[in-house]
């Protein structure tokens, strides 16, 4: 039952980034960004198929094993399922393939919402015009026992945060400085008053941050 | 020989604090930013004159420990010295006592120069109109075989990083968000491809992330 978010992140705090082009719909920044995260074993076979067993094992592993683990439903902004670069055409579907990583109903928060996208593997799409609040209250519905987790891009993730309704954040941070993007952390002063934090050290260097709340 | 800076900023990036007031000419942020650092055993001697030998004794004491050692000569930006907020008196000694915590020779950056300081314990301030470079030379001069240390404040230190002159950078991350302030990262995209980068967590939360160059 508990909400999560989960970022990588700069050392200079950028989230999302800003040179992302119809060829390269993420940009470069955002592959130096998940790196470590994309070499794991975990991200290799959940994310790109690779069912080899190849990957990292270390730290990084440990919070891309946790990422998937419990997770019942998924918030994400408009623009993670690519609704900004394809905003007229009713039969985008998103640049996840046909088989996402979720597994699991997916709440896409958007003011202009189309039907439901029932994908293979278990994660559905649903477009909902809502508040975070009431977005959350959708996705718990869903999600049952397990967890909520949203999944970005940073405007989102920063809304949740905003509004109190996230009880752990975990962040990877590379050890780069980007110096443009989308910062996590802006208008977010005091956040760690409400929360316990930890922090670990992989071998890949990413620095691993967790708030839990209190 | 190693050119050496090293600062505590938040978990945001602010490495300097903008809540000064006259009574409190460090703000309270900047206290929250030192706190793990001035509870080392190596702080509370060096910079408060407790000789008790109490304080922390972890990975920050570590940290703390090799600030002081092997430095031959500091540069420091006006702010640092305090001549911001005492522009105008020609009297003014900074705010560092009457026993100052570096033991040797200081080179104040200031397009008002004064006259030199010489304090007890081995500190003499030089108050010297120059440019990052220029200032390193004379530095490099009076330190001799040891290091030169780019104590602060962030505009001085960004100002080093951004010429190249800078050998080794220690950060020590406070894990708090101040929302406000001046950020050490700004403009610095890249910097650490010319750089090894560590990170280390201690116990207080601090990450201490070293950038070596290559």
């Amino acid at each position: 039952m508990t909400v999560r978010a989960d970022l990588n992140i700069s050392l200079d705090g950028f989230a999302s980034t800003t040179d992302q082009t119809p060829e390269n719909p993420m940009g470069e920044d955002w592959f130096r960004l998940v790196e470590a995260y994309a070499a794991t074993r975990t991200m290799r076979r959940r994310v790109f198929g690779d069912e080899s067993g190849a990957g990292t094992t270390g730290v990084d592993e440990k919070y891309a094993a946790a990422y998937f683990t419990g997770v019942g439903a998924e918030i994400m902004g408009a623009g993670m399922f690519g609704l900004h670069a394809h905003p007229d055409d009713p039969d985008w579907r998103g640049w996840w393939g046909e088989e996402p990583p979720f597994h699991v109903p997916v709440f896409v928060l958007t003011h202009r919402p189309r039907p439901d996208l029932e994908m293979r593997g278990g994660t559905t799409f649903h477009f909902v015009d809502l508040s975070p609040k009431d977005a959350l209250a959708r996705a718990q519905e869903a999600a049952g026992d397990a967890d909520v987790r949203i999944g970005g891009g940073v405007r989102t993730v920063r809304a949740f945060l905003a509004e109190g309704l996230v009880d752990q954040l975990h962040v990877g941070i590379a050890p780069i400085l980007l110096g443009r993007g989308l910062r996590l952390w802006d208008d977010l002063r005091g956040l760690e008053s409400d929360y316990a934090v930890r922090s670990e050290t992989a071998e890949s260097g990413t620095i691993h941050v967790t708030f839990r709340r209190r």
